[in-house]
């Protein structure tokens, strides 16, 4: 799993029917600093992920795992909203 | 998932049978901006995308959950045209 | 597999609820004399992991294969403690 | 999918017995251009290609999705031999 | 499929159950004139490769379609080992 922050929406009409209902949020991923690395990812949205929060996300297979993903075409999935980690015993980053 | 700009076509004659009737098109990898990375990937088209278009794509098994491509030898797949896309409130693109 | 050391723990409250009961350990990636890489990533733990301690872990779908994991959105697990590896009969690490 | 040149063969006799029967080739990955880019992957040939031709490779599960490769340990297969592309309207190749 | 050569053994007893008997190899990545690439992988052995030997490697899904790695938490296997390849008509290596 990757860390990663929510900074934007991806909009879509002419779209594989099976995809209908889903959000499509685009995510900065993030070094263990919580920094942006200046990679992101379209990342299908589960958990009602917001603009700014720090999520969990699954790629491949793993992305299919969901209730919401279930047998649908999607390889990268928003699993949880971060509250907080730890290195070394130090708070990297506390919602 | 990606996303990436149609830019051209790959045709084959002599192929797996299986493989009869997909469109494979070249696809250039975008950044958050638009901007071309310089990566690209061939990826099967099921939502008749066409020439400049912006798309969304899906890599791995994820790419073999449409109708198009299920149980087919397919590792990328075009899921979506995409309208538009926002990051921190600001219009990145529209179509 | 990767050679990684656990450094870390990211906490989760809002999430898949299929993923209670997981444990997510943040881990930096090795390379063959154990060394950090600069790399990291967020694993499932099953094998009840400690800080500092250097794991065998597997990514992709082949993180669903252990009974913790089964079924569920996880693309990492920590399959394993090491105890020592070697390189033409030179021993790297011990614990 | 990536464009690749045949450009050799691997041997094995001492193998998994599944294999039985592939033919293994050495499969230089190109840019879009049709320039080798330094990369290589051996793959697995169900189609006949030959050196010097350029070919379309799937790789991960979707390499196992092929008469030839099903059930197999088999990461990467050619697809097809590609007879031209094209990017914005100009021939890029032509077999 | 890659190509590596084993150079080590990675140990470990506290681990997943699944994992009883499979022995793990550490597998250096080589180019395409079998030069080592840096880059290294922990691969399950199920074709008694011993030190020094060059082999073939797979990844992913794909690692788990031996024997020995059915359903097994494995995302690397070693699959054959390689007694030569040619490049251009060129032999790259023998054994």
């Amino acid at each position: 799993m990757n860390l990663g922050r929510v900074v934007g929406t991806v909009v879509s009409t002419r779209k594989e029917p099976v995809l209908e209902g889903i959000r499509f949020l685009l995510v900065r991923l993030l070094d263990e600093q919580g920094k942006e690395t200046g990679a992101f990812v379209v990342s299908a949205d589960g958990v009602g992920a917001g603009p700014g929060e720090i999520v969990l996300t699954a790629a491949g297979s793993s992305a299919r795992q969901t209730a919401m993903t279930k047998d649908r075409p999607v390889d990268n999935v928003i699993l949880a909203i971060v509250d907080e980690w730890e290195i070394g015993g130090e708070t990297q980053y506390v919602k």
